[in-house]
């Protein structure tokens, strides 16, 4: 699968995603924070939330206007810890990027920091703004709203957002504690992947208006196909992952003020912990490395090399390929010439 | 089921719940805090989880020297939202209650508050703790380290906690969202029922140390089966309730200052946020209702009548329960007239 893949430095990449968003009229600063954390998001291997959608989603959300390039961001404030921001319809990576450092400027002060953001668009993999908060000795938080796209147990259709949850906690010598994932059985990027590779899904993703499994992921666009719940089933604790789901919209969109109307994946809600507001952080940090290890050694299943840690798969990955590069699929590749083109713009990766 | 179940009034078994914990040396205020726990626990219908477990899990506790009935309870907090509590081995719910009460106490002040607790003991049901932020206009957040009891991905037997997260949030006419659920495919309570009942459990609940399902509760118990993570296999997402019982270990358990050998389930952790620190609690209220109702009215599948919000069958019980009384099932009207005697107090329910 990586084989007929173009390997390509991350910093060269950062600075193409950079050049291209000033091109569309975000300001500098704006498109570097932007870029670096769709590059960030490759390096740790979730292709599917990182250069792959910067000219179909990001580029061309701000051409079409669905995109405000250079927002006016607010933030009202009624206490120490807590805060709404008004996104202005800019891009997700720049109002979560302000939000979360406005949560951890909270956090320094207070303890503890939450911000709730309406306004917003599609900020990308959540696990990058909680992963903000590591080298600040905090546990970070990034919960958004996503698209409509879960079945509610006992309803039929496209009824609940995709929302995501992402927490993130430092460790000392081990890798951190990255958790990054969807409330439903997977993600839709899987869903996408699956028609890009010509895949089969397994029972028990999704399910049709009757609440029949869909296997064929073409069939799941065609006739606008339901993720189920985490659980999958109510049997099998589905009321859990779609309780959680309704827990992130709670936060993201009812706790920052949006309508109904306007519960769309712009919807987000930070929140940072400093941990030696509880104890010295460095002997948290000692903890952790302890606990993962403890974990690592647990008895192995049949067959099973190793028992992994939410976030050290990313880990190991990022090392490689900050080393070697990130291998782009084909298409991505594709484009991302073609958006040079399109933007008079080198193509120099 | 409820055929033979004598119905007792809340008031009288609260009465005498009180009573049976002082009588082995829980001071008043402390007996009654946790008797209001337990059968509050009782009224919202999570029957495993309240006077049933009175006599064998608190009271034996106690006599054993397990459980201290008059904790010395200390606070250590270095910032004004967060802090650690140590709970000196008290009853869980006392110690959980007065945590509650202090992270609110914080939340009341900077927005948002957060207290970590070690050395506390079993607490009951997380939910009752997340509910206190409801009458304060709060969003409110309980974990909970349970018994070890889940099988990792990739490993096998019990090596993770049952670990516990309840979020409770406000609601104007509708119930409140109150979601308590264990990072398990099921609590371990729903094995206990298995038994109890002579009920086969469901493939995909508990495996045996050969990742082999286990349907019969009995092999559950004499083989030591683990429960699966929330989703039952990776490819259907079982690292996501991993990941989730891990993160709440993180913030019971090491943010508290727990050691590995006290990783227990008297680690809690608890959140409060204050509503009006982001927005009017009102406006917050009435749009709680929107969305309780945008989902209500979802299409529903077929032979479903309604589309339930976590917490509202519980609410819904809790009104009958308190019009009608609480159906104590003949083995625990058993166990509370024992207790009678073996503590020389009336039995007057």
């Amino acid at each position: 699968m990586t084989t007929d893949r173009t390997s390509v430095d991350a910093k060269k990449l950062t600075d193409f995603a950079t050049k291209a968003l000033q091109k569309v009229g975000v300001p500098e600063e704006d498109a570097r924070i932007t870029a670096n954390i769709l590059v960030a998001t490759d390096l740790r291997g979730i292709d599917s939330h990182g250069v792959a959608h910067l000219a179909a989603f990001y580029v061309k959300g701000i051409k079409e206007g669905r995109i405000n390039p250079n927002p006016r961001i607010e933030v009202f404030s009624q206490a120490p810890a807590t805060a709404i921001m008004d996104g202005d319809r800019g891009l997700g990576f720049v109002v979560g990027y302000r939000a979360m450092m406005e949560a951890m400027r909270r956090a320094e002060t207070t303890g503890a920091g939450f911000v709730a953001v309406r306004n917003s668009t599609h900020y990308g993999a959540g696990g990058n703004y909680a992963m903000m908060a590591l080298s600040h000795n905090m546990i970070g938080i990034s919960l958004t709203r996503g698209g409509r796209g879960m079945v509610a147990p006992g309803s039929r259709g496209r009824g609940i957002g995709i929302n995501v949850i992402s927490i993130a906690a430092p460790a000392k010598r081990e890798a951190p504690f990255v958790l990054d994932m969807a409330t439903t059985v997977v993600a839709a990027g899987k869903v996408e992947i699956a028609l890009r590779t010509g895949m089969t899904m397994p029972e028990g993703w999704s399910v049709d208006r009757e609440g029949k499994p869909i296997t064929d992921p073409k069939q799941y666009y065609d006739e606008q196909g339901a993720l189920l719940p985490l659980g999958g089933i109510p049997r099998l604790g589905s009321f859990k992952g779609y309780g959680l789901a309704v827990a992130v919209d709670i936060l993201c969109s009812i706790l920052s003020g949006s309508t109904i109307s306007t519960r769309v994946p712009g919807n987000h809600f930070f929140g940072a912990l400093r941990i030696d507001g509880f104890m010295p952080a460095e002997k948290f940090k000692g903890a952790m490395d302890g606990m993962i290890r403890e974990i690592r050694a647990l008895p192995k299943a049949a067959g099973v090399d190793r028992i992994y840690m939410a976030g050290e798969v990313e880990q190991e990955i990022e090392e490689e390929r900050r080393a070697n590069g990130i291998p782009l699929h084909p298409s991505v590749v594709a484009s991302l010439q073609e958006l040079a083109k399109e933007l008079d713009i080198e193509y120099d990766l």
